[in-house]
C-alpha cells in the first residue's frame, strides 16, 4: 500500500478511512473509541477480516460471493432451480435476498453492457449464462438490471441471445415503490408506471 | 463475543456495524466493496487493528494513546514543558494537536466530576497531575475542558487544588466560534462573548 503512514494509530485511521462509507473524521473517531478496548473490538474485527479474506470467493455456479462454492443459494435444495434470476452484481443478489422474494437460484452477470466504456458480452458472466441454460433444467431466466440506458440494453440484448433456447425470459416489473408519493417521483418512473396500468 | 454469527461474511458486518459511525447498511456494502479486492483491502486492515491493539496503550506521564510511553509528544524536544494543557480525553488532545495551536504538553484527566454519575476526583488523574505539577518545571496549566456545567465544576474544582502549587492557570476563552454567525449561536454562547470583548 502506498503513503501510509508507520505510526500504528495513523496508519488504522488511514486504513479504516478507505473503508467506503467512512470519512477521515470518523475514522478518527472509530479508532479512539476502539482503542479503549482493544481485545474487545479490534482483535474480533482484524481476525473477522482475515478469515473473510481467506474464506470467501465467488461461486462457480452463479457468482454470489459466500465461504463455499457452489454457494449457499445454489446448494440449498429448497430452491427452485427451474428459476434463474439474472442481477448485475452481489449487492443486487444480496437486496433480493433479504426482500425473500425470489425462491430460484441467481446468475450475477459482473456488470452491464457499456459500448462506452468498453464493457462487452465478453466481459460478463454472459458465455457462463448461456451454458448454464444450454445444461437445461432452467424454464425461466428473470432479468433483474437496473433500469437505466446500459441496463436496459443489457436486458435486450440478454433476451435476444436467449431466445434460442425457448424458455421465458421475464423482466422486473417498473411502476411507483411502495410508500412512494407521486410528485417526487421522476417521470419516467411515472410514465412506466401508467403505461404498464392493471385493472384495479 | 455473543451473538455473532458464524458465516464469514455475516460475521465480518455484524462486527463492522459495531464499529462506531457504522450501520448495517453501511457496513454490508463496505464489505461487499472490500469483497472485491480482498489482499489488497481487507488484510492490511486486519494487520493494522491487530498492531494498533498489540502496540497502542495510554502514555504514562500524560495520558495520551500511542505506541509509546511516555508518548511521542512528551518525548518531543520542541515540545514546551513549562506548559500543561488538561483535556477530558484522549479526542480532545487530538483535536487541539490538529489546530496546531498548543507548544506545551498534555495531562489527560480521563473524564469530569459528575456528582449525579457518581464520578469523583478520585475517578480522574486529578492525583497524577498534582504529582506531575509538585515535580516541578510547570510554570502554567491550561484548563481546556468542555464548557459543560459538569466541565466548569470540574475546571473550577481543579483551580482551587491547583492553586497552593502558585502556578499560573488558565482557561481556554469563551466566544464567538470562527466564521459563527450570530443569530444561529446558542444565548449562553453570546452572553458569554459579550462579557468577555475586548478592544477592538
Amino acid at each position: 500500500m502506498t503513503d501510509l503512514p508507520n505510526d500504528p494509530i495513523e496508519r488504522l485511521i488511514a486504513l479504516l478511512a478507505r473503508t467506503p462509507g467512512m470519512g477521515r473524521r470518523s475514522a478518527r473517531r472509530a479508532v479512539l473509541k476502539m482503542l479503549m478496548r482493544p481485545q474487545e473490538t479490534m482483535l474480533p474485527l482484524a481476525e473477522a477480516l482475515t478469515e473473510a479474506a481467506r474464506a470467501v470467493r465467488p461461486c462457480e455456479t452463479c457468482g454470489n460471493l459466500d465461504a463455499q462454492s457452489p454457494c449457499g443459494i445454489c446448494r440449498d435444495p429448497q430452491r427452485d432451480r427451474h428459476l434463474v434470476c439474472v442481477v448485475e452484481g452481489v449487492a443486487d443478489l444480496w437486496a433480493l435476498e433479504r426482500a425473500h422474494a425470489h425462491r430460484g437460484l441467481y446468475h450475477v452477470l459482473g456488470g452491464v453492457l457499456s459500448p462506452l466504456a468498453g464493457i462487452g458480452p465478453e466481459d460478463l458472466a454472459v458465455g457462463p449464462l448461456l451454458t448454464r441454460i444450454a445444461a437445461g433444467g432452467v424454464e425461466e431466466v428473470i432479468i433483474a438490471l437496473p433500469a437505466t440506458v446500459d441496463g436496459t440494453a443489457t436486458a435486450h440484448y440478454l433476451t435476444d441471445r436467449l431466445r434460442p433456447a425457448g424458455i421465458a425470459v421475464t423482466r422486473l416489473a417498473q411502476g411507483v415503490p411502495l410508500g412512494g408519493a407521486l410528485d417526487v417521483l421522476d417521470e419516467g418512473t411515472l410514465a412506466a408506471a401508467l403505461r404498464a396500468r392493471r385493472p384495479a
